[in-house]
Order: structure tokens, then C-alpha cells, then sequence
């Protein structure tokens, strides 16, 4: 690519821990870049410079548009942008607009969605759940965001109806690598069988969680039990007491999971596993259509 | 105190965090002290020294015997204690010595105990539960040990018949400092009427403990709840999660709970609301009166 010359504006996804940006080029993505500057740790004044550090070499003398979501947009982020309350179209609100600074860059962020009762709040899946509605038009049911915070999305006409969210992604990594559990779970390695068992352990008795995570410690020292399979039956456990906890969202709905490709999988299978068949989408493409949407809004209103 | 005239033998308690130890002399308690040296960090050849720099000034130029519970008997601790298998009377087995080292000390292990079905382990509350039933003969029923991870065990007849493990302390720990939901927990104060309202929500609806987790996060972010709240409600939602996973051996028993003053407390106020009031015991005294009981025990038989 020679330098600036085709690039017509940044797609951005800037999340906690991570920031991806795209250059765009007639609809199409021309470069991209990412780096580990997640939001958290930055104070505001660093937004600018760390996104420069990253797209310097896509930009010209002339301003660029750059559209960001994710947590760039929190109250600690580089321009807070105000939680939209469901039900709503995500992006129907106006991406908005950073403070001047760099004239080569004009920059906006897109509103996260808040729901008031009971309280729940998203930022950055609202762009996935509109790049998978742009790509999957008139597409009714139920949205499943796995992460470090999923999300659960009921989605009707175009709309985000209601959402909620489990912690289980954070809580397999505080429980896997730093509670006690840790000495007795592999940091990699799977074994489907034991995923399967957590699964069911989790399903059939989902109020007797608390007691079910000792297990993994335990098994390990009466029994050796390998630890590749506890971390799989611990994963198990939990994506099976998420779903216990969000059957009412997803039993009997049209399905569809969004993420990265190995959690995608597994949510998937589990839900498989419940009869509850549903179709995945990679989490990267339906940011950037999400984004594109947004860019596509943005011109028309700016 | 004259130096060591007095000190007939050493009652030491040495856990995870914490070693504390009591001179005693005709039965009495003549001296006390602790120090935060855990066996966590401690390899094995550090543990004679670690308890010497304590209880020097307690040793004469005679050996001392010293009886020590806890995690000082796991694999990695002083000497190893094999568990000993339920059902069985706790230190039912002869405490184990450990190896030969300073003159002054002759130091034993008490067991802790292991369930094969299903599989579950503890160290240290085997003490506590012998030093309640000496102080409590004959006493039948159920006794909570809420800590780090709580201990359910059914007793009958003097023995432990069976046992179960809760990770709610730690988990509480890893929520409330190292998750997402630290930025919206006080580490200190309380709220009597939302710890009430954590247990209602996971008592009545158990299997939704995953999605109520975030909400602590979303009412801070949304309604600016106070954050001394936001600790008792999770703290509830935990406790009332046990609760229901360990409803089969609470409900209908008779109870005791043995712990700290602060999270006995709490345990004894959540059972009392479930209707099942239990009676309280202090952790420290319960212990000191089973390391009694194993010196007693050890002098018969060695």
C-alpha cells in the first residue's frame, strides 16, 4: 500500500485489553494493525497518541474518519459515550465525536446500550449484534456473546429487546489461575468428555454449584485426576450454570453465537447438547460490520 | 512468664496464612503467639526454624512436645499426615511425628481427613469439630465451618460421617479484589438489609447465581449504588448459593456453626432466616480444645 493513499477511514475496535483497527478502502478492508494499548490503564490523554502510534502510517495530510467501539467509549475512556436503553436498534444513536486534537485524525465512538430493569449494560457487542443483523437481515431470536463477559441478546425487528450478562469468562480465569483450583487445572488442553460431564454435573443440579467447584481440587488429590480434563469439566461447569441461569432466554429461540472461534464452539456444543441448536458467527467479522454500518450511518448524518 | 519453666507442651495451629501457637501449662493456656508465617511459600526445611523464631522463648534444654493441626500435614507441609477416611472419629489416628530436628522439639501432625464419594478433603476442621464434641458430648447434627472454603460435615455418634466442600470464601475474595467487580465493592462496611436481599435472590432462584453476579456491577454503574451494599448483597448472593447447594444437610438438623465472630455471624443469621437457627462457636477455642484432646490422646499412646 503507498502511504494514505487509499484509505477513506479506521474501523476500530478498542476493548479493554485490546485495540484492532482496520483501514478501509472502497467498503473493503485494506491494512489492519492491533496492539495490547486496551483501554484499561489509559488515562485520557494517552487515547490519541496510542491510536496514532498504530495507524500513523494509513493517515494524510487531510482528516481521516475513524469509528471506534468498546470500551473507548466509558466514562474512562477516550470520550464517554452515553449508554443508549433497550429496546432499541444498536447504533441507532449517533457515534460521537472525540474532541478535536490531531487534525489528521476526526474521530467518533459508538454508544454502548444500558437496560434499566433489570440493570445491564453492554459496550462493543451492540456493534457485533448490528454487523450480524446487516449480515443476517430480519434475523429474530436470541444472541449469545461469549467473552470475558457474556452477553445475552434477545433480539426482535432489528431491535435489542433485552440483554443480560454472566461473568463466567472472568470467572473460569480468576478460578483456573488464581484461586486454588489453579494447582489442579492445566493452562491448556481440553478433554471433551470431561466438558460434557461439567456440563451435565452444572444442568441437572444447577443450584449445587458452589459445592461442585471443590471437586476439581479434590479429585486431583485423592485421585489424580488429569488436568487438562479439570479444566475442561471446570469450563463446563460454568457455561453449563450460565445456561441453567439464561434458559429462559434461549429454550425454544432461534440461536446464534458470536464470538471467537473456540468459545464459540463450546457454547454451541453445550447448547447442542440442550437441544438447543444455533448458528455461529465470527466475532471479529461482525465488529467490522458493525462498524461499517456505523460508518455508513455516520455519513449520512455528519 | 519464667523462660520455659512452665510450658508442659505446644498446641499450634498452622494454616495457609497463618501459624499461631499456645504454651500450655497444666492444661491452661500460659502464653500465645502468631505470626503470619503460612505454610503457603514454606519449604519444607523452613518450617523448624519458622516455628522456632515463635516459640523459643517457651523451650528449656528438655524436648517440648508440640502438636500442630492444619496445612502443616498436607504433601508439601512439615511432614505429610495421610487423611484419614470417613466415617471415622476425627483424630481417631495417632498424629504423625516429624523427623528428628532440634533437640528442644518433638513435634507431631494431626491428620486431616478425606470422603472418596464423592471425593473431598480437609485439614484443620477435624480439629475444630474433636474440640467441639469435647466440649459439647454427644452432640449430633450438622456443623458448618465457614471460611476460605466452607465445610459442611454431618457428625453422628462422635464421628465425621460425611463431608462437603464450598468455595465461598475464596470466591467472595477473588470477586470482591480481583474481578470486575471490585471497582463497585467497599472493601470494608456492611448493609444488613442487602446481604438479606443476596440471599433471598440466590436462595429463591439458584441456578440464576450467573447472571446476578454482574448486576452488582451494573446498579453501580447504572444507579450509583453504594458500594458497602454492593459488598454485603454479594456476599449474600454467595452464602445463599451455599445455602441452596447444601440444602440436603442443613435442612431439618440440628445445627452449629464454627468460625470466626464476623463471618459466623452471617452464617448463623442466613440459616435463622431459612429457619434453621444454629449454635456458634468460636474457631480459635474450638481449635485449642481439639489440639488438647490429640495431646491427650498422644501421651496415652506414645
Amino acid at each position: 500500500m503507498q502511504r494514505g493513499s487509499l484509505v477513506d477511514w479506521i474501523a476500530v475496535d478498542w476493548g479493554t485489553s485490546r485495540l484492532r483497527a482496520w483501514a478501509m478502502s472502497d467498503g473493503k478492508v485494506h491494512a489492519q494493525a492491533e496492539s495490547d494499548d486496551g483501554m484499561r490503564g489509559l488515562t485520557r490523554d494517552r487515547f490519541e497518541p496510542t491510536l496514532l502510534s498504530l495507524v500513523e502510517p494509513w493517515l494524510t495530510a487531510q482528516s481521516t474518519p475513524v469509528v471506534a467501539c468498546g470500551m473507548v467509549g466509558a466514562r474512562q475512556g477516550w470520550v464517554e459515550a452515553p449508554y443508549q436503553t433497550v429496546p432499541i436498534k444498536p447504533l441507532s444513536a449517533t457515534p460521537v465525536p472525540v474532541p478535536q486534537g490531531d487534525p489528521r485524525l476526526a474521530a467518533y465512538v459508538i454508544a454502548g446500550l444500558k437496560q434499566t430493569t433489570p440493570p445491564d449494560v453492554m459496550r462493543g457487542e451492540e456493534t457485533q449484534i448490528a454487523g450480524f443483523l446487516a449480515l443476517n437481515p430480519n434475523w429474530d431470536g436470541v444472541i449469545c456473546l461469549p467473552g470475558t463477559h457474556t452477553k445475552w441478546a434477545q433480539v426482535s425487528a432489528g431491535e435489542v429487546v433485552s440483554f443480560q450478562t454472566c461473568m463466567t469468562g472472568e470467572l473460569f480465569a480468576l478460578l483456573s489461575t488464581q484461586s486454588v483450583l489453579s494447582h489442579s487445572i492445566a493452562q491448556k488442553g481440553w478433554d471433551a468428555g470431561k466438558f460434557e460431564d461439567g456440563l451435565a454435573d452444572a444442568l441437572s443440579r444447577p443450584e449445587r454449584l458452589a459445592t461442585r467447584l471443590f471437586s476439581v481440587r479434590s479429585r486431583d488429590l485423592l485421585e489424580a485426576a488429569p488436568k487438562e480434563g479439570a479444566r475442561a469439566y471446570l469450563s463446563g461447569l460454568l457455561i453449563g450454570a450460565e445456561l441453567a441461569a439464561t434458559r429462559a432466554y434461549w429454550l425454544g429461540q432461534n440461536l446464534a453465537v458470536i464470538g471467537s472461534r473456540e468459545v464459540t464452539e463450546h457454547y454451541a456444543q453445550a447448547l447442542s447438547l440442550q437441544g438447543a441448536p444455533a448458528v455461529i458467527a465470527d466475532a471479529d467479522r461482525m465488529t467490522l460490520a458493525g462498524l461499517i454500518e456505523a460508518y455508513r450511518s455516520l455519513k449520512e448524518t455528519v
